[in-house]
Order: structure tokens, then sequence, then C-alpha cells
């Protein structure tokens, strides 16, 4: 591997800066480990040990990178990262999906992952222009849950309807007549719950795709947070919400 | 009013940062509002016209303050802002509570703040030590939504406590035994649910408090993040959730 370059989506691969998303790489992606950098300042508490250890094991070298570490996460102090080969994955034709068209925010994208890992969507599908999903911010505000999920970006929305045409289709509008609480899904038939950006929310034209669904709440606010709204849809139709 | 400060939680005075935060602060709280300031390259689109329109309706005067705007918000272009006197409210013991235990991270904060004014729940318990909800970061993630809200910072949950006693209270925990579709509340009793730091979540001891519930989610995460989790709580207890 060359110099390690400032990040940047080009590049064929990232960081996953800190131990706990570190960790969540060696467990979930181990063959995509390139190298583990530590910051001269590093204790062998922590976490860092067993990062060590682990990275020994599978022979992924370690080495100090005190500027490279500061350079990777600005904002808080990073003692330890790992280089990792991107990788990239087809969703599961039989499981249900997130998609997020346009998403542009990267601490929100790394939420959303989390949120999704957490209520057992492990298939996400972005449609670009968006955020970089492997992005180290989007990597850590992640907790790593990047490396737990299958994330697939397409150019359109129809490219992605193309592959999954089963999918029934949920488009999360503004302005729909069906509120959350109204809907009823079929559990044996696989949907896919679909999200717009930030900022514009889906295009109209999206209403006739599917069951356009709202979140219901009060007009004192414009919209909710893209990922707020994320994880109150993907818990309401998570199994987790119905557990006995 | 003297020379402008960088913002500090010890100053009487705040900024509301960006044209959508600045509006919602004239609309909610316009005696509170002590100077507009615009940038030097703000055009009169966008909404920058109604806000010095407004602004001068009140005799609330404007200033070009470029390098002030540049240092409140480090990240985006801001082209206007209002500088507004901090105020204090007490919360309403007839409304159902929000009640943050030490929260640390100031756009958690934000979204917290904009979701529970989209839910209807417009009072807010803080337990410090916890981020500030002045801090300009704040008021721009909540877009606003700080200024329609009563929010009431105290040193211990027993103060809270003291002052509401009538409140039920449902400490949100990770281990809990009730899941939140298993809570039945009764709508009539005024309650408060409460959620702990972003790292340490709360104190066990919270759970004798009332009826602890937590929000089934897969082992493959540790938690949820904390704006998450108080939105699909805030959603669920909410009447939005419920409407006919």
């Amino acid at each position: 591997m060359p110099k390690l370059s400032p990040y940047h989506r080009d590049l064929s691969y990232s960081y996953a800066p800190g131990v706990y998303p570190s960790q969540a790489l060696l467990d979930a992606r181990p063959g995509c480990a390139r190298r583990l950098l530590l910051h001269s300042a590093a204790s062998s508490g922590n976490g860092v040990a067993t990062l060590r250890a682990l990275c020994a094991s599978l022979g992924v070298r370690e080495e100090t990178a005190d500027h490279a570490l500061a350079r990777i996460s600005k904002k808080e102090n990073c003692y330890a990262a790992i280089v990792f080969e991107k990788f990239e994955d087809g969703l599961d034709a039989a499981r249900p999906h997130i998609v997020l068209h346009n998403p542009s925010d990267m601490g929100n994208l790394g939420t959303i992952l989390r949120t999704c890992l957490g209520f057992g969507f492990l298939d996400l599908a972005i449609v670009r222009p968006a955020a970089d999903h492997f992005d180290p911010r989007v990597v850590r505000a992640s907790m790593g849950a990047l490396f737990a999920m299958r994330v697939h970006a397409y150019d359109t929305l129809d490219a992605y309807r193309a592959e999954h045409p089963g999918h029934m289709l949920y488009p999360f509008m503004l302005d729909s007549s069906t509120p959350l609480e109204k809907v009823v899904s079929d559990p044996k038939k696989p949907f896919a719950l679909v999200f717009g950006n930030e900022g514009s929310g889906l295009p109209p034209s999206f209403a006739a795709l599917g069951t356009a669904v709202r979140i219901p709440h009060s007009g004192r606010i414009d919209s909710l947070n893209l990922a707020v709204a994320v994880s109150i849809a993907a818990y309401a139709f998570s199994p987790f919400a119905q557990e006995p």
C-alpha cells in the first residue's frame, strides 16, 4: 500500500477511526483490514491491546501514525484506526430494505446505519448523488455498523427497482395521506422503506410507486430530521416493535 | 450591548445562526431579539428581506458583521443571525415532560428539541452537567425549535422531582423488562420520559423511580443514538401516534 492519503471518495481504501469502529471492522470483515494505525500516546487500555492482538493474529501490520490519525479525526482524540479496503455487496432480495434517495449529511447517514442494524434492517440502498458511506465521518457516526451491513449505491431509483422488482415500496413523504400507524404490511412480502433528501424530501412522483406514508407531527416544525424519521419508521416496521 | 464576544455559556446572550432559526426566534420570542447580524454578501432573497423588515418593525437594529458570523457558524456559510438575550421558563406542570439526564452532545440536543416540538412535548428538563442548550450549535441543530419550547435546567433529578412530584416517570434503560410497545400510559396523568447520557445511560437506581422502559433492538448494536431513542419514545407517547 502506498503512503496514506487524506481521505477522498475516489480512494480504494478508507479509515475506521476509533477502537470501537475498528473492532467492528475486524469482527465483520477481517479480510478488508490493511493496517492498524496507532497514536504514540495510546495506552494499552480501552481496547487497544485487544485490537493489536487481533491484528497480529490476522497478519495486519501496525504502525505509529500520529499525523494521519489527527487528520482522520479532526474533532476528537483518536488513538487507533484501521485502514480498510472498500467493499461492495449486493442487497439480499429476500430481506426488507431501507432506501435513501440523495442523503447528504454524513452524521445522519452514520446514525441511520447504526439504527438500521439495531432494528434488523441489514440492507441499505443509497441513490446517488449522496454522501459517501465510506467516509471516515460516516464510519465513526455508525459506530462501525457499516461493516455489518450490506450497502449498495445506485445511480437512480429505477436502477434499484430493476434489481429488486419484488419489493413493495413505502415512500415516506410529508403530505401523504396514510399515517404510519395505519400502515398494514404483509410480513411475508419483502418491502422497502424509502426516504428523501434532508432538505427537499422525495420527489412528489414517488408517491405513486407504492404506499406513501407520513409520520404525523405537529405543524410547529417543517419536518423531522432524516435520521429521526428513518429510525421511527424502521422501529415501527421491525419485528422488535411487535415482540410478544 | 458591548462588543460581541465569541459564544460562551456564561454570556447573558447567544446567537441564532441562520435565517430559519432567526425567524423562529422572532416568531416565538420577539422580546429577546437584540441585534440582527448580516453578512455583506447576503442577498435579499432566502428570507433575509423578511427578517430585516421584521427586525425594523420590532426596533431591532441591524449591522454588517462578517467576522462575527464566520465565528458563530464555522462549518457553513451563514448570512444572517440574531443576537438574543437568554431566557428562562418553568415547565408546565400539567403537560408531559421529557427529561434528559446529563446529555453531552450538542447535535443530539438540538435534534431532540426539534423532535419534541414536532410531537407536542413542549417541556424539556435538563439535568446538569449537560450540554448548553443556548449554544449556537444547539440552536442551529434545533432549527430554532428551542424558542418555542420551555426548557429548564436542574442540578439534580431530585430537584426536578421536587418541583414536579405529580409526574409519572418512565426511565428509558437498556436492561429494563418492559418493552416500549407494552407500556400502557394513562393519558389523563402527566408523565415524564427520562433518558440518560449518550455514553453511560441512566444510573441503575433510576429503574426504581417509575416504570422502566426499553426500546427493543438487536444485540448487534450496543445502544441506539440518544436522539433516536428520544424520538422513538416521544412518537410512541405522542397523540400523533394514535390519531384516528
